[in-house]
C-alpha cells in the first residue's frame, strides 16, 4: 500500500469516521478519532512499524534504524478536521508518511538499500484546529513539552471540559507529561501538507517547500459611537459605530492587499453589532483582526499601519476605537538544513528549482519547533481551497509528493549522520 | 396647572413610572404602563375631563363642546418609551394637549371665551414607540380601526403574547375593536411633539409644523459570499461577505448624505455576520436598511439608486445580493387645513412664518390619518437628541408651545364650525 492512489483512497476511508453522515467533521477525543486512531495504526502496523498510541492521544508508528534506540525523524501532520472539512488537509501528510515509511522498510528488507543511520517515526496528531476546545494544536504541543494545565478547563460547545474528554478517551490526564518527545529523542519533524493556498497552482507546481510559517497577531477592536434614533437623527449629528468599522473593514482590506501577493494577511472574522435593532443607530462594533505575515516585522509594521488608518477614521468621525491584542504567536523559520533536504527531495523527482513558500496557515511543525528542527513540504491543491468539502489534490502530484518526501527523508538521514561524523 | 413649568415637571413625575429606578424604560401593557395611565387620569380630571381607559389601554379624557356630543378635535400623543428614553418624547404632547384643555374650559369656565363649537378630546395612547412587542402604534392603530388580529400572538422578549399581556392589564382582547373611533366622531386630531430632530435648533426657531411624516421602506438584505480559511486564502480567491457588506454600508451613507440634510435618511442597524469565527472569512451577511423620506418618490428612487450601487460592489467582489422588503409605509401628508391651524397657532405666539418640516421619525398621527385628518406641532430640541437621557426641550419653548396649541385648537374649531356652515 505504497502508491499515490492507495494514499488517496485512504484519505477517502478516513472520511467515514465524521460526525456526520455526509459532511466530514472529526475532532479532538471525540469516537471519531478513537476510530480513526485505530485504522491509522493498522496501516502503520501493514507498514512494518510497531504503534502505540501517546498519552495526549496522537498514535504513532516506529521503525528502527540500523541499530536500535537511535534517535528519530518524526513524519506526521494531524487527523482532526474542521466543520465541513476536505479529505486532505492533514491526513494526507499522515499517510503520505505511512505510505514512505513502507517503502523505505520494503527497499531495505531487499537490500536495495542499506539500513537508516535514524529510526523512522510516524505521527497523527489528534488535534491541530482547535475546532473542539478553542484552542489549537493540542496534540503536537504534547509531544513538543508545551502543554499549559489551564487548558484541562478548555470546555466544547456542550460543555464537555478537555480534563473529561481525556477520561472520555481513556487518557490519564495525569500521565499527558509522558507524550512530550525530549530533543535529544528527535532528529527532525518533517510534514507534507497541502498547500491551502493557490501558489503552486499559480506557478505550475506540483510540489513546494515551506520557508516559514505565518506569525499571527489577533486583535479585539471596539468602536464606540452613539446608539440613536434611526429616524430622527440627521448625518451630522450621528455617531454611527457600524459606518466607522465599515470604514475600517474596507481600509483593512486595502492595505492587506496593498501589501503583495506574498505579503500580510488581514481578516476579519469576527464582527458584532449593538444593539442591532432595525431602527437605532448602532452606538458599539466589536470586530476581530487575524493578522498573518512572513515576518514578524512585516506583522507588526501591517499592524501599524492599519491600526493608524483605523484610528484616524474613528476621530473623524468622533468615534472612540479600543484595541486588544488577544493572540500573539511568532513565526516560525524551517530548519535551513530540512528546507535543503526537501529542496533535495523534490529535485529527485526532476524539479530541480523548486519554489518556496511561506505559509499563512499555522501548522503542527509551528509546535514542533519547540523540541525540534522542522521542514515542511507542500502539495498543490486545486484553486487553493481548504476547510472546505472541494478540497483537491491530484493523484500524479502525491505521486511525485511520495517520491520527494522519501528522497527528503534520506537526504535528512544522510546530513544527520554526516552531522554526527 | 397650565403653565410650561408645571408641565415639564409633570414630564419629570412620569418618570418615576418605569421598569429601571435609574433610566426610563415603560413599555405597554406594563404595570408602569398601568401607574401612568392613572397619573395622567388624575391630571385629566383635575382640568375638567371626563375620563376612561379605553378598549385597548389608552388613556382618555373629553370635554364637551357648546353642546354635548359634538364631533371631537382630538389632541395627543403617547405614554410609552423606548428602553433608556429622554422625557418628552410623547409624553410633553400628552401633558401640553391636558394643559391646554384646562386653560380652555377655564376660559370659558370665566366667560372670557365662548364654549367651543366642537368637543376636546386628550388621548394618551398606551403604545408608539412599539419597544415591548416589536410592532409600532398600536394603541393609535386600535383608535384608527387598523387593529389586525394576528398581532394578537406577537410576543415580548419573556414570552408573553399580546393577547395574554392584554389579559393581565385588565383589558378584554375580544372587545378592542370597541376602542376604534368612527370618522364622524372626530373633527381631526392635533398632536404636539419634540421634533427629534435638529432643524428647528438651527433655524434658531422654537416652533414648527409639520407637512408629512416619513413613509418608511425596511429591507432586509442578505450579502452571500464564500466561508473560507483565514490565512491560507489569498486576497485573488476571497470572496469576503463581510468586506462587501461594509462597502454596502458606507455606500448607503454616502448616497443618503449626498440627497442633502431635507433629503433621506438610511440607517443599517442591525448587521450579522456568518459563521462570526475568529479564523474565518465571513460567508454571508445579514443586514437591515431603514430608509426614509418626505415623500415615497424620494424614497423609492433613493432606494433604486443603493440597490443599483450595493448589486454593483457585490457583483464586483463575486458576491451575491439578496433582498426582501420587510416593511413598508406610505409617507402620511398632514391635512392642509390642520397645517393651516397650526400655523396660525403659532403666528399667534408672534412667528408669521414658522417652519415647516417633514418628520424622520413615525407618529401616532400617521395612525390616525386612517380615521380623521391630522396636524402636527414640533417643539425645538436640545440638539436633536431622542431616544436618550439627555433629551431636553425649553421651558421658554415649551410656553410657546402651549399658546400655540390653544391658537390652533381655536383656529382648527373655527374653521370646522366655518365648513358646517
Amino acid at each position: 500500500m505504497s502508491t499515490a492512489a492507495e494514499v488517496l483512497a485512504r484519505c477517502s476511508e478516513l472520511d467515514r469516521f465524521s460526525l456526520h453522515r455526509t459532511r466530514l467533521e472529526r475532532t479532538h477525543l471525540t469516537p471519531q478519532h478513537a476510530q480513526a486512531n485505530a485504522r491509522v495504526a493498522q496501516w502503520m502496523g501493514a507498514a512494518g512499524l510497531r504503534t502505540w498510541q501517546d498519552a495526549a492521544g496522537n498514535v504513532c508508528g516506529r521503525a528502527e534504524g540500523r541499530t536500535p534506540g537511535l534517535p528519530a525523524l518524526l513524519l506526521g501532520s494531524h487527523l482532526d478536521s474542521v466543520p465541513d472539512a476536505g479529505s486532505y488537509d492533514g491526513m494526507l501528510g499522515v499517510l503520505m508518511a505511512i505510505a514512505v515509511a513502507e517503502r523505505l522498510a520494503t527497499a531495505v528488507a531487499s537490500g536495495e538499500l542499506e539500513p537508516l543511520p535514524v529510526a523512522l517515526e510516524v505521527i497523527g496528531f489528534g488535534d491541530e484546529e482547535g475546532a473542539r476546545f478553542g484552542t489549537a494544536l493540542l496534540g503536537s504541543r504534547a509531544v513538543a513539552g508545551a502543554w499549559d494545565d489551564d487548558w484541562w478547563d478548555l470546555r466544547d460547545r456542550d460543555g464537555t471540559t478537555l480534563h473529561q474528554a481525556f477520561l472520555d478517551f481513556g487518557l490519564d490526564p495525569r500521565r499527558v507529561g509522558e507524550a512530550a518527545r525530549r530533543p535529544e529523542e528527535l532528529v527532525g519533524y518533517l510534514e507534507a501538507h497541502i498547500e491551502q493556498g493557490p501558489v503552486l497552482e499559480a506557478a505550475d507546481e506540483p510540489l513546494g517547500y515551506v520557508t516559514s510559517i505565518a506569525g499571527a497577531r489577533r486583535f479585539r477592536l471596539t468602536v464606540h459611537g452613539e446608539a440613536r434614533h434611526a429616524g430622527g437623527t440627521p448625518y451630522a449629528r450621528r455617531r454611527d459605530a457600524l459606518v466607522g468599522a465599515s470604514e475600517a473593514v474596507t481600509a483593512i482590506e486595502r492595505l492587506a492587499r496593498a501589501s503583495g501577493e506574498d505579503g500580510c494577511i488581514a481578516t476579519v472574522g469576527r464582527f458584532v453589532v449593538h444593539p442591532g435593532a432595525v431602527n437605532v443607530i448602532p452606538g458599539r462594533v466589536e470586530l476581530s483582526l487575524d493578522l498573518r505575515a512572513a515576518t514578524d516585522a512585516a506583522r507588526d509594521a501591517m499592524w501599524g499601519d492599519i491600526e493608524d488608518e483605523v484610528r484616524r477614521r474613528c476621530t473623524a468621525r468622533g468615534l472612540r476605537l479600543e484595541v486588544l491584542e488577544t493572540h500573539r504567536a511568532a513565526a516560525v523559520r524551517c530548519s535551513p538544513w530540512l528546507q535543503e533536504a526537501v529542496v533535495q527531495g523534490i529535485g529527485a523527482t526532476g524539479r530541480a528549482r523548486p519554489p518556496g513558500l511561506w505559509s499563512r496557515a499555522g501548522h503542527d511543525a509551528m509546535a514542533m519547533a519547540r523540541v525540534t528542527g522542522t521542514g515542511m513540504l507542500f502539495l498543490r491543491c486545486a484553486g487553493g481551497i481548504s476547510h472546505h468539502p472541494d478540497e483537491a489534490v491530484r493523484e500524479d502530484d502525491v505521486a511525485a509528493g511520495l517520491d520527494a518526501l522519501q528522497a527528503a527523508v534520506l537526504a535528512a538521514a544522510g546530513r544527520h549522520a554526516e552531522s554526527r561524523g
